[in-house]
């Protein structure tokens, strides 16, 4: 494949990164009978949540300001979801968790990536990518009053954190940037597949 | 009226909404019980959160570090809240949604207003409004410990919404900024004082 | 005691505070039952959210970023806690407290004397060092679905302001910063020692 095709292909994935995650906050804010308003508002603050604290944190323009399309998608996922979801059994769930773990692992390594551009250190890197792939989840799940699901169970975060570590280690093994890429987000990927397919968990930290 | 009263009357306006957005705060902290620091914080919160994000995401110097007077408006309007509100019957609530409306419209419009000025698109701006119209009542109700009811009910994000959008609409048709200002309160005013009147809502979407 | 000693001092305290308050982080975490990861996570928000805010406000660079030390003694800390820890009566209470009261004191006056570094004004210097010493554990608290504890008692944030409020009138006073900021540290300690001692708390502003 050649460079431009996989930059098209990048291009094209961090937009459907984007729709799932908004999706997810659709989804969310139906749980919880919020207004269509309401609608829109959770599933924007769930897409581009942790993108949004990265750019904060790293210090350059929020990665929206200059991308009305990326508002675009999130208010027609928001919408379409209104239009055509009225009982989760309808959504196959597990299509669904498949195509967010593609989002959450691209999530996390192209933050990394983002990251290392900026001449961020590795282990710098790897923090950015997994505030990246977990933030807007977490305020989703805030805002809509439950402890972060993504901290308690089914190896979220560590897909997160192991994406991003995957691509700073081949980076600085000197492989090129698109191998790195496809290899990192598929660790990242086949771990979440694993998880969800196994019912994997870590073992909670419980103080009695 | 000439452009130098309207200036006046935009830093009143200006000022009073942060009081109201204090008051607001102040009174969900009579209800959950903070001790009188804890109601100065949320107060400070609820009045000054949703323009402080506006600010961080635009990248611009947030609007009350060089302003000490908003802070005092804000720790008044909470000491005197904490001395004379004891029981919210005592409290014209008609009044205060009428006052809370009239600093969601000042706000929604005054924000938008900011993102133009600083070269923002027209997209981009009533985004800002509507962020720092409802974000500092999401963050109080998220302290609370509740679900925003403001995403919930009332067309109250709509109204920033409304707000913000009448005013790029207006200024990209060439009204003078001073009518653009007026008019796009005046219509988020109107459409929240029928709100509460009629007691609007927009249907919940529900996923059973 | 020579200035290099001070700032070696110093140094040593800020470390000590920020492992300080990534404890009082695993320690919440595992009362809520999160994974390994989860446990880090919110030892590494509750350790520099408010400091990371802070910064956001004043507009610098995040005072972690260049500084990987700091993430290292949080995860070690994080990994320590959920090692050792399984029954909170193993843990003295009253010395976690005491070393978080002094992380307290330490964190505030320190963030009250970057904001006189950076020609803020005494009122704002007062401010960012009331949100570092709060933020975080209130971010703490809202993700794990409580009412913020710091906010309703044992006057907890008004130490925060107080050992900030010190630092700024010796500050102002013209004494040294070594000694103002000895004095203001434990002005702010002890207050906060008092209150754990005879269990001080405000009176809760409470609307019936």
């Amino acid at each position: 494949m050649e460079e431009h095709q996989i930059s098209t292909f990048i291009e094209y994935a961090n937009s459907i990164a984007i729709m799932v995650f908004a999706l997810s906050g659709a989804l969310t804010a139906g749980r919880y009978r919020l207004d269509p308003f309401g609608v829109i508002v959770l599933a924007a603050i769930t897409a581009v949540g942790g993108g949004t604290i990265r750019d904060l944190i790293m210090g350059v323009e929020i990665f929206w300001l200059s991308h009305n399309d990326y508002i675009y998608y999130i208010v027609a996922t928001a919408v379409v979801t209104m239009l055509f979801v009225r009982h989760p059994n309808h959504v196959p769930m597990r299509i669904l968790m498949v195509v967010d773990a593609f989002g959450l692992a691209m999530f996390s390594v192209l933050s990394a990536q983002k990251a290392l551009d900026y001449q961020m250190t590795g282990l710098m890197a790897v923090i950015m990518g997994t505030i990246t792939g977990v933030a807007g989840g977490i305020i989703r799940d805030i805002i809509c009053n439950q402890i972060p699901l993504l901290l308690r169970r089914e190896v979220y975060s560590v897909v997160a954190l192991l994406s991003a570590s995957l691509f700073v280690i081949f980076d600085g093994l000197g492989l090129s940037e698109n191998v790195s890429l496809f290899v990192a987000m598929l660790g990242g990927l086949l771990l979440r597949l694993a998880a969800i397919y196994w019912h994997l968990s870590l073992p909670a930290f419980a103080i009695d």
